[in-house]
């Protein structure tokens, strides 16, 4: 997500909290997902931030209503609009399967967004948390994965019938090109991050900023270096990365 | 683990808890884990508990000295001694190779109580993250677990030339099956839970109690009812969960 709104918007300067301390929150019960959202947000709001970028599907999912409020004249934008909007764009049978994080299946929230806007789609979900952790692992691409993400999906895919998978958890990005190269051509992958940045650079001053990068950790800012690059595509510098406590 | 010290004392009366708002404690750093385990262990000794057993490797490899300040005249016991010293006694090659979680690991905990116990046992150490995530998600023996075991363990262990394997994470204890498979008969596997009840029950009163247990959790009941059943061989009831905040 970070990388798309860059690349979008370069002038921008970016703040990136990692909740290391209390991730991952998919696994978690709604009431203790706006807690811990809450809390992260607030610290950034008291940085100055202008816009606030939910990039976690979970978050999203369960707290991003009373994170407007907290945020007050700041724009705050989630992860799940713009990935339902754009699936749907790309799905000619108007049939999407959704996968996500337990918590973030459990809401509804894609079912819920993609019949807002169409009544007739067709939506399946699926939890499939083995992801988060393999993309942690840095097994973006090994036969593990392969064979996970053919367990998860392969049957599963075939008994829905949808032309449209997508990617309802911020982890699952590193993971694109196997889930791509086990559904095969005729289904399409959708992740949120681009449709996500496309939003923000829709409303927002482009110019601003100088266009640098600090990163906040909840905990231990060498596992987040090191983590980090399977979702950046680079190490991080620590001297980069502040903790901050929550 | 909780098993295994009703297997032994079965009198006793349990309090469980499951900090599953947070958990896992094996990606957090020392400081953290020392900051979560004191908060978890004062809310248990508030309820007048007798004894304390730490469960979880991670806290018990960076917590334990500061628990047992807390708990002043209460016993506390922790997995990694007994592990190792059960691991010792079982290998005749004096060569132990060990896995766990990334901070377990990361610790060095194992290595400095094997070489206490023996100052010419050879240990060899793993970090095997994604085994938490198979034994959460019920895979305990599938054909993805064997395959990830296989890749983290068949190389390695001929190359360490270990006879025995400590299984240094309470969660592995559910793969422990699909451990011993891939490992072949000339490897011993070993988990920490005999081991460490065997430790309590030498030490404690066993008559007393009424063999009653209960459980408290940090978070979402339904979850922990759910995956509680991979631990504990079968499915809590929700009213045996009260949810407490930490």
């Amino acid at each position: 997500m970070l990388r798309a709104l860059q690349a979008k918007i370069p002038s921008h300067d970016y703040l990136y909290l990692g909740d290391t301390a209390r991730l991952p929150y998919g696994t978690k019960s709604r009431q203790t997902v706006v807690k811990y959202a809450l809390q992260a947000s607030r610290l950034l709001l008291e940085r100055d931030i202008d816009v606030l970028v939910v990039a976690c599907n979970t978050a999203s999912a369960f707290a991003l209503e009373q994170l407007k409020k907290v945020a007050g004249s700041r724009q705050v934008y989630g992860v799940i609009q713009p990935g339902a909007s754009a699936a749907l764009q790309l799905s000619e049978g108007r049939n999407i399967a959704v996968i996500g994080t337990e918590s973030t299946i459990r809401s509804e929230v894609y079912e819920s967004a993609l019949l807002k806007l169409d009544p007739k789609v067709t939506v399946s979900t699926r939890a499939t948390p083995l992801l988060v952790a393999l993309a942690e692992e840095g097994w973006t691409h090994n036969d593990i994965t392969r064979h996970t993400l053919q367990t998860y999906l392969k049957q599963w895919l075939s008994e829905t019938g949808a032309d449209v998978i997508l990617l309802g958890c911020t982890h699952f990005h590193a993971l694109r090109d196997c889930v791509e190269e086990v559904v095969g051509h005729h289904i399409r992958v959708v992740d949120s991050a681009g449709p996500t940045a496309d939003c923000v650079a829709a409303e927002c001053d482009n110019e601003k900023g100088n266009g640098s990068c600090r990163f906040l950790a909840t905990d231990d800012r060498e596992r987040f270096a090191r983590v980090g690059r399977f979702f950046l595509g680079e190490q991080l510098r620590l001297q980069d990365i502040e903790l901050v406590d929550l």
